[in-house]
């Protein structure tokens, strides 16, 4: 696969089917809209898919996991190695986003697209490892272009492989240590907005680490000078390789017509940059959640996505997105499973 | 059962164990807190049932349908008859409520606590009428208080029956054309609010039709001065044979040690009559989302509950307190299946 031939094969949504579809939602024995955000869920599922009549789809998170160079300057509470542990703790289905993901019942798929550790064997681990984490960005560049690039196509690629193997409802999810700070220089450029203003606490840090994190973004960017109109380029000076592939499996996703739940603040980061660089991609996404994290508000603004959930959520891994997957689902099952006013010999209303 | 022995059996919740229950919470392989209201959702689910670890629980909703003498004063988009309508769609399956509750894996049960027609036999309809609608509250108390009475403990049999086939969550939700109007007449009463300030569009009346839904509310409480000390007296004076077996319903759940999910505007106007009677029953509620009905945020201010979801919905029936049961087992099985640090070894954090 290359970038261009992936980046064209973002088409717009089709939005011709919506006042049909949305016809039948109005001759469901309810009032019209009143079930109000599951009606628009239901209603831009079935427009992505370019279905009428949609079956309830098979769901799958990808969970991209990779370190950060950037973490020796300190902008973390927990340890790198936590990173590789993790991936451990997914692989035997402990950590949140496999209690969600069985909750809702979709799929997890654990992707070592750039963790600084050696796995041995482990069933049900991807392995698409690009380089072992990110050089230290606010030294240089985090990634050189064809890693960033090499990353996306990853993600691209298994996208693609998902949709081929029938799934309808794609979801982002990360495992990172330090990586909301390459997200929030992400969301400075994308978004024009200063580092101080979109960077957050992460897991948990306190005052002096969150001021050494703001510095440090400050420093990549000044160091690394990126360019939004050259979004590759960004990504690869100040971004991550899970971002990369979140941004990859977006792009993926998009171009073949499969809808995809963006996670938090990570996962939109690698949505903007998606975004950035199809911007026909956004009609694809839904947004998860609001997070906590600060310039989560600013990348959905950037977007034009509002938030299915607000759960104060702060953890990542795609948790916030299993949780939207569900409600998706109930919004598409409102869709093909209720009674119309005839079939159910309901007398309509008289609504203004 | 006597309604003075049900609300002394509602007893404050014991927060003795949150500590505990917390502790736990924080030792499982995620930054403190970063679930977020998942986490508040299991400990409070933990709290009313008095467990530790509990076991995921059966969950039920009960619907209960009446009507309402008010409506002949136009108040409604929907003419009176798709009350009993609706009950048949609810029992053949085709509802908004049963669509959500199978998604969710709950049980519903409609009960005829006041619909105005002779039902023939109906597989599965729980019949507990106490009169065929209530009287115009414009004109007269809509309710004597012993059919008020009457219809709240008919609501706390049904939840105290549920407790014992084993049903750990139970939730509201009702039908019953014209049931914002005495909503709105019972908030108005128990949040001390003009009824302009908390009367809205119900299923989708004009702005004629409101300033009418307005003035008829202001009317009936003239004529039935209704004095919030006496809860019962206000129920039956500008209530509603449903509202009163959801405020029954809650009182029962909540003298069982049951957690209650209180769906929108008319169910939580029924839980706010069973909070004034007993107000150590709001330990027991949950709140299932953010109603596009005006005046619900006062209702939960009142409550001191906070929504689970905020998806613009209106349409009651239990629809909103459905899919938070969902959540509210997804934050349970992240208290009851997720890995702790030490047995995932993965390295704890240093948060601030």
């Amino acid at each position: 696969m290359q970038l261009d031939s992936l980046l064209q094969a973002v088409r717009p949504v089709d939005e011709s089917p919506a006042p049909e579809i949305q016809a039948h939602l109005d001759n469901l024995t309810k009032p019209r809209g009143s079930l109000g955000r599951l009606e628009e869920l239901a209603l831009r599922y079935c427009l992505i898919r370019g279905e009428r009549r949609p079956a309830l789809p098979a769901k799958a998170v990808f969970v991209f996991a990779a370190d950060h160079g950037v973490t020796e300057e300190g902008v973390s509470a927990f340890p790198r190695e936590v990173t590789y542990q993790m991936v451990r703790n997914f692989l035997a289905g402990g950590a949140g986003i496999n209690v969600l993901a069985r909750h809702v019942g979709a799929e997890v798929h654990v992707v070592d697209i750039g963790v600084d550790h050696d796995f041995p064997e482990l069933p049900g681990l991807i392995r698409r490892k690009v380089r072992p984490g990110t050089r230290n960005m606010a030294r240089g560049p985090a990634l050189t272009r064809e890693e960033a690039e090499a990353a996306v196509l990853a993600g691209a690629e298994l996208a693609s492989g998902a949709a081929d193997r029938g799934i309808g409802l794609l979801a982002t999810g990360e495992m990172g240590i330090g990586n909301t700070t390459p997200s929030s220089a992400l969301t400075a450029v994308f978004c024009g907005a200063a580092p101080a203003e979109v960077t957050g606490r992460g897991t948990g840090i306190d005052d002096e680490a969150h001021r050494r994190k703001v510095r440090v973004i400050e420093r990549a960017l000044e160091v690394n000078r990126p360019d939004p109109a050259d979004p590759l380029g960004v990504l690869a000076a100040v971004g991550g390789l899970e971002i990369a592939g979140i941004c990859g499996l977006v792009l993926g996703a998009a171009a073949r017509g499969v809808p995809v739940v963006i996670d938090g603040f990570i996962s939109t980061a690698g949505a903007l940059v998606a975004a950035a660089m199809a911007p026909a991609a956004a009609g694809y996404m839904f947004a998860a959640h609001q997070s906590v994290e600060v310039g989560h508000r600013k990348q959905l603004e950037r977007l034009g996505l509002r938030p299915v959930l607000d759960l104060d959520l702060r953890l990542g891994e795609g948790t916030g997105a299993a949780l939207a997957m569900g409600l998706i689902e109930a919004g598409l099952k409102i869709y093909l499973e209720m009674a119309t006013f005839d079939g159910a010999q309901v007398s309509p209303g008289n609504e203004a």
